[in-house]
């Protein structure tokens, strides 16, 4: 019986109140995203492992992979976002920009030591074909929005450049040296070090800068303020530097362009870097400073991934919201949203009784009432307890003789169990 | 750049007005079970391998099998039953009876010559720990009640009984004889032949009955007539067949359990027996006779699974909508459910106009609007062809001297128009 009653590490079954609460979140994130005129996008969760190669660069290593009946190479998709630059370069016809959201399920075979799921909802919205920084601007309100409906309150959104990162790394470390360094020194302290710029140094020294350019980049991290200020203080620093001022100015049109109320959310952060190698200018991550679940929404601009599919230069940016770490934050935050939903259950006193009470929940239902029937759920005591489990507020229990239905509160519902007592004729 | 610009055999982007009557669908599916109490079940799409060994015979040879980092063999799950009997063993602290409904894809390696898919959303939905005829005819009810909310509407139920089959095996061919040989000549015949017996005579030969058996057994498919007549007819012939009668009885009592309204779309059919191997009971199956699409749901009782998992025999009903062959009768019959969600798009006139027309947005969105910006989309012949094949019916077109907007119509959308203008006090 070895594994019969498990399921593998990194996985998990979802059910009752977490999954009420995990499906109301994704109708939330639906809505948002199609509130901005993203349409939904089905790709498969099978794809050939060649349309993956050279993207994730590490991430690699922790794809799973399998072979096909017919000998071909196939894995489940690490991400949405490779298969979205695939769809795309399939479908030239499609207007543009396109926009598409898609919440479904990647994978990746990573270690399970500190909780990481190897399944996981994704929540991705981008947009495809738009140069304009508009579309940098609504991937922030896409963002706002959606927390705001969810019901988080005290949150912050951190954006940076990647102009600006690279600048500061040919600036700090001499022109053309290696973005990724600094890049993932910055990321990598963002993510698990959190003692200010303390532990970037190490990281950095570790990954082979001199002592001098350390010291530079460490000087250039202690540039801080409102974000207009931090970027007239980069304005000035990236004189000489073209694509630097270039990256500060788009950064400076991105939140110019944010209705006044959204303002107060943001706010320039020039340690922020993120993991993936592929974006080319804003970037952008949601957190709450309060409770420590890490980044609950990133994402940013990627203007060179759609060529590596299509061979055409199509500007793309985009965001996705964390799912896991959103309900993280809201348990840790007690917020609850409550389900919409009402059901009664309507039961039988006895096995008598059951075509009468069948009856009954043919009746509340035809008038829209969701009704759950409780098969040889016969005493009114079963009933109490296993409407409570459930959750329900009403309970309509049929004697059989006829037309006799008494009926139960276990809650404070009284509308809609007034309303149940209205479609039976009860008094 | 092999395989870069493709996708998997057998798997499918679903995009654009597809994608739409896909979710409406799906929507209407999860609205149906949860009318009948059904709650939502999340289980990974990875399943150790060993869930699945000994339930599905042929089935698998045409699993999809991995191993992961750690060593362990993995799977990709083949259905939805065999995860909830898991799901249901390893949590019976869950009030019983259990009603869990699951809308998600499962993988089979099949060969895709018929246009058959490896990747498909299945939509589940089971009682476990139900003895209750009444959660059969609920199965019959849900059915009906979802078919009709998808807006089809000449289409037939047809029911029968695994008790039945056995029972017509033991005085056809012999007590005690291999009721899979009449199960699996019945399910051939009825999927692939589609003429009569006469599919079915050859196909019982070729299974290795003799010739008296199968001239028993085609006499014994020539049993027909209103629902009522037939269990008539059955009970008779099984008079000295306990088990039989039993199954005739049960079959009356669903059916007599059905409000009037249902019963005019269903009907016994004893040539019906259904492909798995674990149905116990009661078994159902959907389709239209106008159109060849093939079963459009399926179901049945199958009360011995569960124990297979938890060692505690634990009965079980359920049934499944098969999304792809609906959507397929959709198309064939013409149905189209309209997307009730409108959008309009709102586009600057030139770069000068796009903080115009973000706030214009902005105001729209605030509203309850759905808006898709026209990055750069300037000129209304732009916009009416983007417009026209996203399917919107509205444009707003910001001028970008500070409150000039005008508007246009690609559609008989006026009220949706109206709002628009109303919102932004345009005459």
């Amino acid at each position: 019986m070895k594994n019969i009653l498990s399921i593998p590490a990194g996985t998990e079954d979802v059910f009752g109140s977490k999954m009420v609460q995990r499906e109301v979140v994704l109708s939330i994130i639906r809505r948002t995203y199609e509130s901005y005129g993203f349409e939904a996008l089905h790709t498969p969760v099978m794809e050939h492992r060649s349309v993956f190669e050279g993207h994730h660069g590490e991430g690699e290593k922790i794809q799973f992979h399998f072979t096909d009946k017919t000998g071909h190479a196939l894995m489940l998709r690490y991400d949405l976002t490779v298969p979205l630059a695939r769809f795309v370069a399939m479908h030239p016809e499609l207007p543009r920009p396109f926009k598409r959201y898609q919440l479904a399920p990647s994978f990746r075979d990573d270690s399970v030591d500190h909780g990481h799921h190897r399944e996981f909802i994704q929540c991705d919205a981008d947009v495809v074909g738009a140069k304009s920084l508009m579309a940098d601007t609504e991937v922030i309100m896409m963002a706002i929005d959606g927390l705001k409906r969810i019901g988080l309150r005290n949150f912050k959104i951190r954006i940076n450049h990647r102009g600006i990162i690279r600048a500061m790394a040919d600036l700090c470390c001499g022109f053309g040296s290696d973005i990724l360094i600094v890049q993932r020194a910055l990321d990598y302290a963002d993510k698990y070090v959190r003692k200010g710029i303390g532990g970037v140094k190490e990281d950095l020294l570790r990954r082979g800068l001199s002592k001098k350019q350390v010291t530079n980049i460490l000087d250039f991290l202690q540039i801080n303020g409102l974000s207009a200020e931090i970027l007239d203080k980069l304005s000035h620093k990236f004189i000489g530097h073209f694509p630097g001022r270039s990256a500060v100015s788009e950064l400076h049109i991105i939140l110019e362009q944010l209705p006044v109320s959204y303002r107060k959310y943001v706010s320039v952060d020039i340690g922020l870097a993120r993991g993936a190698d592929y974006y080319t200018g804003f970037i952008l991550e949601g957190f709450i400073p309060d409770i420590s679940v890490g980044a609950i929404l990133g994402g940013g601009r990627y203007d060179d991934l759609m060529e590596k599919f299509s061979g055409v230069s199509e500007p793309a940016v985009g965001m996705a919201f964390g799912l896991e770490r959103i309900l993280d934050a809201m348990s840790k935050l007690h917020i609850r949203i409550d389900n919409e939903v009402s059901t009664v259950l309507v039961h039988p006193a006895g096995p008598d009784a059951v075509n009468d009470a069948g009856l009954t929940a043919h009746t509340l239902r035809e008038s829209g009432i969701n009704v759950d029937f409780g098969h040889s759920v016969y005493s009114s005591d079963d009933a109490k307890s296993y409407a409570s489990k459930r959750g329900y507020k009403a309970i309509v229990k049929c004697d059989g003789d006829s037309k006799r239905k008494a009926v139960y509160v276990g809650g404070d519902s009284c509308q809609f169990l007034k309303l149940c007592g209205r479609v039976l004729h009860l008094a």
